[in-house]
């Protein structure tokens, strides 16, 4: 009689993601940075590349603040087909232009296995999107490149699941993978999504992966990505992903979302002091 | 001040989805049957292909009770990299085969845009599954074919999203796509998933496409099944998709929800009784 | 390392409330009505009380479609403050005269311990709402009494939250509960609620209880009514709980999920056959 | 035919409870204690009393740490009937005892209005429980003394009807109200609750009340509540509400969570650190 669930556990469960006992957390090395050790990495931009004037602006911007990966997405999963779906191979090439002009590196997604060349050949990390995040063919690919990966959950996936959808990646042989803590669907309206915060220092726990947040998507509003930026940091999070745009209000997508660069750096600040806090620097 | 959600129509909204004031509802023909017309219709067989032997017996078993679709994954999206992945390309030709012999109609998932070709060489549906709802390049792909689409919801995705999803399919070309209820992600924990009843109706007064269920990942327990069938036809569904395995406790996935041929004759008589009550037939 | 979780079972378990091995399901009698019995049950009325006419013209709406089961309450919980909350005191006079003048019976919410002796002396069913299926005070105040109980599972309550709460008025001795499925709270926009069908199933196989459904919060629109509460017969529910204002455009409250008198004689002709299609009556 | 949803806003909306552009945040002052002022409030404690040893080595042990409020449960809201209920008036008498012993301040709950009184003349703090956040008659129960509340959100709620609920009290004349987040039901396992981090600065942007946060039940596991604390800081809480056991292991409820006083000493190094870089003190 009584109530069954399946097991939360599956066998033998995501074993190279998961922690040994008094093992150390993994070190990521991506061209000199170092994501998961004592510095907090910063990765900043806007939801879509646009043109290359916005890209600039953008990339003058974080430079002087410190930040050194630049985000930005030149393929656009959006849930209607009228909506902008991004620029594609062009916007790509408009990244690559302004890593070299601004010596940053570039971290942009890849919707499909059969882009992973093109986008690995002008990126330095490639993003795997919430909406991908159980895309299994997707997984292997991005697992079979030399490229670190950030991984993002799946608006409506444990992180059991999570860390499965990491092993996938590892399996193929490229351990450089982040986890990103992106906000849950809940029931709660006020916000875009319920950013998870218990989530970073479990996955921490439980996993040796370094871990990422993105107050961005988990608000969905302007004003709540500070806080939830310095929140982020207080709980463990070895980086952040933020959304940022030179001109929020015209932006193509995801502007209500989106900080400004005066913003940016007023928050850079902020974070400064939160990290030292907790024994980090940014 | 206030309180702020992003707004829920998309502009300008899956318009070649939505139902206009007045239009009759959509009739898939499929080899000569008819989706969403007088008859409700019936697509049974295991979670996956297992061999030969397994699908002859399901196959022998399905066609005396009247039902006409057979099921069965080849391609198999597993949570864990460890987990059974289905048979690949032998297990779709084995589905052939079966079709043949038996003279049937195959459903089954295809997972990649580039595995479209194939499947569509083997089946006579197409099914996008509920972790692809979302993979934009391969709802493309499918859409660029001329078969049929059993498109199946996102377990946490808003039938707005949903209807959005079949809009990518209908927009290439292709306009013969049944949208399948299949469970909804809650907190509950008692059953696997929480079947949107709700859903079943409400997407029959805003679309025009066909509507199926799926009671056996809609609950993810046996003895379920039978009860949450009877509702769906109760409710207007234009068909049914359910597990039945010969040897359901053997089975290599998703045995625990799969019911055996016995009880799916029981349940065949059930089902005629309520669609007749319904003005419909089986 | 692992995962932890509570454990979903408390122990020693709502003890009273699981249905034994080979126990038959409890038939609970109401002044001659037998509600878990072969007839399907049907409370029909308004979500508020609002004056003598309307609970009359109601009454007279029902009376004659074989409904002996009157709704409708006088003490409302509402979200605001500033929302009407309710006649309080005149509306169980109200009540009361229509229950004596149409002889039905009455089912009335109870809000508080303290009001439970008024209400028991003008209704036949007490009925404890969502919001207080863990206002353990109350529970133990109505099993105190020897009055019948709808208890209402809470819009985010597990069903084994439920059963618990079921057995805090059995333990004080008042056997004579019915379980309603009033929809879940879940990340669905376009319901108000989702209505959970597989609890029904569910119920019924680990619960002895009587298991109502509620079509009109499950759903909150009018146009879904019928379909869901077609289908909850077709799940088996001993009952339904619907609600029907004279003029619904008109209501109080709950206008846009009630239906009309006119509406009403119609779904009860559908519910009768799909009753019958189940083995029931209505 | 479009998508319906019942309006987010309840009209004329929570207006004691919403904040005036350029309003100035509240000050709650309790015994010479100010909360929402620079200070970040720490109450603490065990989830229920159990005799006057227990609360007087959390006494012991708090008041060292600068620690001026004290909580535990003397009545305990519990899904099962045969778990531990709380001792009820003696607890109540333990805590008064304690108060006076070590000059510490008492929050403690409150589960039915005609509790209040008794409740009120042993606490210096009401709380209202997550269970109780809709219930009506208990809020303006509360709502009608001089005593300061904490009100807990529902674990279903949603930040307006959370703000609405606070409103009934307001309402009754008691403008001493503080709200906590405490977690929030979703459909991820590997915690008990999710913490809503966005609804810390959400709510004070959009009310002028102070917000506490509970890390204890927002995760449910002692290994993540110091990291949730510190991030619950850094997003602007204005207090923190923490489980301490001085034997968690032997707790008589919600022993998974609590962390005991040596922690908890740790813990407020690590907090005050937190509070100093976001311009606050503990």
């Amino acid at each position: 009689m009584g109530i069954a669930r399946e097991p939360l556990i599956f066998h033998p469960g995501p074993k190279l993601v998961y922690r040994q006992e008094n093992e150390t957390r993994t070190v990521l090395g991506i061209n000199g940075m170092r994501i998961g050790a004592q510095a907090v990495a910063v990765m900043a931009g806007p939801c879509a590349v646009e043109d290359l004037f916005q890209m600039r602006a953008i990339a003058a911007a974080i430079k002087p603040l410190g930040i050194s990966i630049l985000r930005g997405g030149a393929y656009k999963p959006r849930t209607s087909p009228y909506s902008f779906q991004g620029l594609g191979r062009p916007g790509l090439e408009i990244l690559a232009q302004v890593r070299t002009e601004y010596d940053l590196l570039v971290v942009t997604e890849v919707m499909s296995p059969e882009d992973v060349p093109l986008v690995a050949a002008h990126a330095d990390i490639l993003q795997v999107g919430s909406r991908n995040m159980q895309n299994f063919p997707l997984l292997r690919a991005v697992g079979a490149t030399d490229k670190p990966v950030l991984l993002k959950r799946g608006m409506m996936s444990t992180l059991e699941e999570f860390m499965n959808s990491a092993e996938y990646i590892l399996l193929e042989g490229n351990s450089r993978v982040m986890l990103c803590e992106r906000g849950i669907r809940t029931f709660e309206p006020s916000t875009r999504n319920t950013f998870d915060i218990n989530a970073i220092p479990f996955l921490q726990r439980v996993s040796h992966l370094p871990v990422i947040a993105d107050p961005s998507h988990g608000t969905g509003r302007r004003d709540l990505v500070g806080p939830v930026a310095k929140a982020a940091i207080a709980a463990g999070a070895d980086g952040l992903l933020i959304e940022v745009h030179p001109w929020p209000d015209r932006a193509q997508s995801d502007g209500q979302q989106s900080i400004s660069p005066d913003e940016l750096e007023q928050l850079m600040n902020d974070l400064r002091a939160v990290a030292t806090a907790v024994g980090r620097e940014l």
